[in-house]
């Protein structure tokens, strides 16, 4: 039999960092080139009392089938702490649980993308969104990021030249992979450009909460008296990535168009996993564990660009970042940045090359990322030492 | 701001079933209308002890991320298992555990059908299946099911009249709604045209453990020698649907392609539910259980046919059932079905009209669904006895 596929998946190819973890497999290689959050910021304990507690008390209720927009509780909570802790959501607006974030970018791709569509990016940005934008024949245009946010001039050219633009897709915090955090005038520049040019915005939030250093800056979302914003919320980082649970807040209609898509895609989200979210989120102290978290990363964090001060500079340069799991650096430019990669592998270190999370093959990239969260800190040494005995032979 | 969708969800609606919820959420109302598997035969206690043992041992590995494709060691039992007890799956397939086996229909959906391609179907069939073809703008094409399952010469002559089909969705075990199984020749005739006009079968499996009378036959999936057939597999009504973890077992061209869909959906399955599957269906006697639940089916279905022998006939006629959740009954031509179900919800009892599992709003039935796995034998019998009533007053 001779297999033909619908034109959507004819070139979708398996993310390139899923290739890389094939080198990273081998436990003699060190992996700086996951996005795993770190294991010991997982409330382990409070999970399983609370999962004991659950099938004692009412199993059923974590083992039937259940409504697709999500556990009411769970959903009623985060209404509640979205509104108040970061004035997210408004009365137009609506929740929905999906099973991790990931799902909230098919579904409102699928809701809102014709065939040849554009999307507007960041220009590098997280390659799982893009990929999912792909799959449904989007056309990717990637605007330039900088130190701090989205290239505004470049966005508003964007946006005056191109058709058919149905969203700007942004992460406004600790952006993955750059590590890039858009200031406040840059976030209500993106809405009025938005609003002026009638196009949605995706403000994509994992990494939010893993603010160690530096000032809380408002949500796009909190802005948003026109109902632009699909707002996308994740566990993933703050209780457990296993367990794929994330929410959207974002207008009734466009909630009402995803609750549907999800029908089809898989009903409703593990709905043990939504109780356990729910009874830890009310039952015990969530901002006490937010800022435990936080203690992980800021030291991990200091530790690694620690490391890549000594190691690195001045051959490799890097942005400092103020949270969120990626390290973002700079090649100079008479290196060969996929070859550097390349090299490193054989020298026993995995770090991603820039090229998979550009708009296009076409952008032009000469930096890598590195993960310091998912190594140990015996791993990041390692890693970086050899990193950084291959900066010096430049 | 003025929304707009996509052309492929514009007329998409929420599930009809789930507009009867409304009526059903209603305390007073007796509802026949839904599909949850009994929560009697839940392993719950087993469940319990084998989350508590893994987060005693291991909880990390339920609670990061993990592969697309699915844990490796349940791929490989159910592997093994598909294998040795249905003689289904090849070297030439491979296996990919789902977020529930409504995912199936939407990662093969969204692999193979171009906008416009045709979905051949029993007819009726499961609502939830038809609603993510028809999401993704493909049109169905039902032929009528027969007591021994679907018309062969009715779909011989759509194989050869339609263009671009791309696949037959068919449930052949106590299919959802009709109740009905498909006889061996049929199988074998459904795979031999499919295999004759060039199209891929979906073999929609997932009431098949639940047969509690008659001769096991064989899946459609056991003889395919040529890679036609995706089959689709559950743990929904065997263990649990709350943990949303189901399998396919296909060709691997179209599993590597369902994958790299999977990835941008939802990255991988909870991973914790796939832990606890794994261990339950290899530390566990499965087979066991599996008798303990057709135990449960046997004597909930026996009770609820002589309900109905005793309450419905002549007037409301059905067929008898050998498996599965739910009996379709017929109403005398000289009924108006839809109105019949109205005034049931009227008299405080919730069925589904059989214009809910249709291909084509224009198809016609006189038909309507009861499920009798979700209702005590208290309600199954005040539900029964009111339907009784309305009968006799034809």
């Amino acid at each position: 039999m001779k297999y033909t596929f619908s034109d959507r998946v004819q070139s979708l190819k398996p993310s390139a960092i899923r290739e890389i973890f094939k080198y990273a497999a081998d436990p003699t290689v060190v992996s700086l080139s996951a996005g795993n959050p770190a294991p010991e910021a997982f409330p382990t304990k409070a999970i399983a009392e609370i999962s004991a507690r659950i099938f004692q008390d009412d199993p059923i209720s974590a083992l039937q089938y259940s409504v697709t927009e999500g556990y009411a509780p769970l959903r009623e909570f985060i209404s509640k702490y979205m509104k108040e802790k970061h004035s997210v959501g408004s009365e137009n607006d609506d929740i929905l649980i999906t099973s991790g974030a990931q799902q909230i970018m098919d579904l409102a791709s699928k809701a809102i993308l014709n065939e040849g569509d554009v999307v507007v990016c960041e220009n590098p940005s997280f390659i799982g969104s893009l990929n999912t934008f792909r799959s449904y024949n989007a056309r990717l245009v990637g605007v330039p990021i900088e130190s701090d946010g989205i290239n505004i001039d470049a966005l508003e050219k964007t946006l005056k030249t191109e058709k058919n633009i149905k969203f700007i897709y942004t992460i406004p915090n600790f952006q993955n992979p750059s590590g890039v955090t858009m200031s406040l005038e840059k976030r209500h520049a993106v809405y009025d450009l938005a609003k002026k040019y009638g196009v949605l915005i995706i403000e994509d939030n994992p990494y939010g909460d893993l603010r160690f250093s530096g000032e809380f800056l408002p949500c796009i979302k909190s802005f948003d008296d026109e109902g632009l914003v699909i707002y996308s919320g994740s566990f993933s980082k703050v209780i457990s990535p296993g367990m794929r649970v994330g929410f959207t807040i974002a207008p009734k209609e466009i909630i009402q168009k995803m609750v549907v898509c999800k029908q089809g895609q898989d009903v409703h989200t593990n709905i043990w996993s939504q109780l356990v979210c729910c009874e830890f989120l009310t039952k015990y102290d969530f901002d006490a564990h937010l800022e435990m978290l936080r203690n992980v990363y800021r030291e991990k964090a200091a530790y690694t660009m620690k490391l890549m001060d000594e190691n690195l500079l001045p051959n490799i340069t890097y942005q400092k970042i103020d949270g969120g799991l990626f390290l973002w650096c700079d090649l100079p430019e008479s290196v060969d940045m996929q070859k550097f990669c390349l090299d490193a592998v054989k020298n026993k270190v995995c770090v991603v090359p820039g090229t998979a999370f550009m708009a296009n093959p076409e952008d032009k990239t000469n930096s890598f990322r590195i993960n310091y969260s998912t190594p140990t800190n015996e791993q990041l040494k390692k890693g970086i030492q050899i990193l950084g005995k291959m900066a010096k032979e430049f």
